[in-house]
């Protein structure tokens, strides 16, 4: 199976630059893009993230159903960048109808990480270090995003963790120091 | 005196697990808990977290007043787990009706933590890295906080952070890492 | 060229009196103080940073344009702390009518950084770690806060994550630890 790295950090941390300088030395590679253009702020975002893309990558639009996209990935692919886990919780909580319980989705991709041949470079945000949100679905939302992190970073073989741009190791080797 | 270890981080990272992860090897713990069931949502936290412990501990219940629990800790106890200094916070903030100062159970608290003979297993939030909130009361809250997790790690011989569940070494040896 | 650390990290972790540690060892000292005491709580929290500090700085205000003070910076001062980016940034918002682009002094600023002969370490905080704000004016602050984060860290010879109250290196030697 692939090495999966975990990339988290908070908004603008340099995140998604990161993993594709990590990624530069792939051949073949996958970009699994989870956000979707729900409105300009947000399609101006998923612009500038493309045109930071070389056209070594193959992207994949996929918001809500992540696992079928690993599991279609071939033999051939090398490597596949998730950007990023926080969104694609985000969409899923809109699908499901603002309610947070366990989703297949959810448990699916877990189930799956895995078992790919590509080595993964999973982009997640940190969530959960301001003050208690008022709202119960904020609540809900960053205790999902917690665990999920959790679950990824048992699996992976490196975690990272972006502080203004710079890597700081929290699993694996420091060789990236 | 015993051993300070300080575990912080966001909401879902792990703390509390990793708190008893190195608490394992003591025989004789008591788990002090400052949550209290105000509602259905924290009584769902509280029964979760009782549910990670296995029966080697004596849970204690104090949400107000650490410092009399920590100095009625007798010789044969040799780790104490206090989870957490931002739960217990907020619970003086509603107790003092709802404004913040100098509160004295802190002060006891803290002139107190280094005298236990027992081995302390602190559990925080780090709460100061969102935006500023709008709420003076918040601002406050999380002011006093980041203050008492200073005092706290100044005593400490380790000081953790967990990200994604994962724990990095702020302060002390670094063979956990 | 001076060399250039950044310090940061969340409210109340410590960030300032770690910078006035590390300025210690210098003698010809300026404070650049980029808070203004718009009302009663910021009055409070500039004079008891100023009582922190002794009588071996000169301190300068400057809520707007760091650039033309980093100029003027003669050749006999060997450190400057500036203290700090997100409260500037903060001022910039106000100044600039409550909307966000590329302000022109902050493009100064990062221009100048690396030419300043005096050692330069730079306070600045993370906001973009807590869920995502309702408030698109926060949105936009706490991604140009990271933005000029990763620019003031990709220029820095080190840079120190504070967590409660204690330093941990992301970028640079770990001497600090």
């Amino acid at each position: 199976m692939g090495k999966i790295t975990l990339i988290t950090g908070g908004a603008r941390s340099g995140k998604s630059r990161y993993a594709l300088n990590i990624a530069a030395e792939y051949k073949n590679k996958v970009f699994l893009a989870t956000a979707m253009a729900i409105d300009d702020e947000m399609a101006k975002r998923i612009q500038a993230h493309k045109e930071e893309r070389d056209a070594s990558y193959v992207t994949a639009e996929e918001p809500y159903d992540l696992a079928p996209v690993l599991k279609n990935i071939g033999s051939s692919i090398d490597c596949v960048i998730i950007d990023c886990i926080t969104v694609w919780l985000g969409n899923l909580v809109y699908k499901h109808g603002d309610e947070i319980k366990e989703f297949e989705e959810v448990r699916d991709f877990l189930d799956h990480i895995g078992k790919c041949s590509a080595d993964l470079i999973v982009v997640t945000n940190e969530v959960g270090t301001g003050i208690i949100p008022d709202n119960k679905l904020a609540r809900e939302y960053r205790d999902y995003s917690g665990i999920i992190n959790q679950k990824i970073a048992s699996h992976a073989d490196e975690v990272i963790l972006m502080v203004s741009g710079q890597p700081l190791v929290v699993k694996g080797n420091k060789k990236h120091e």
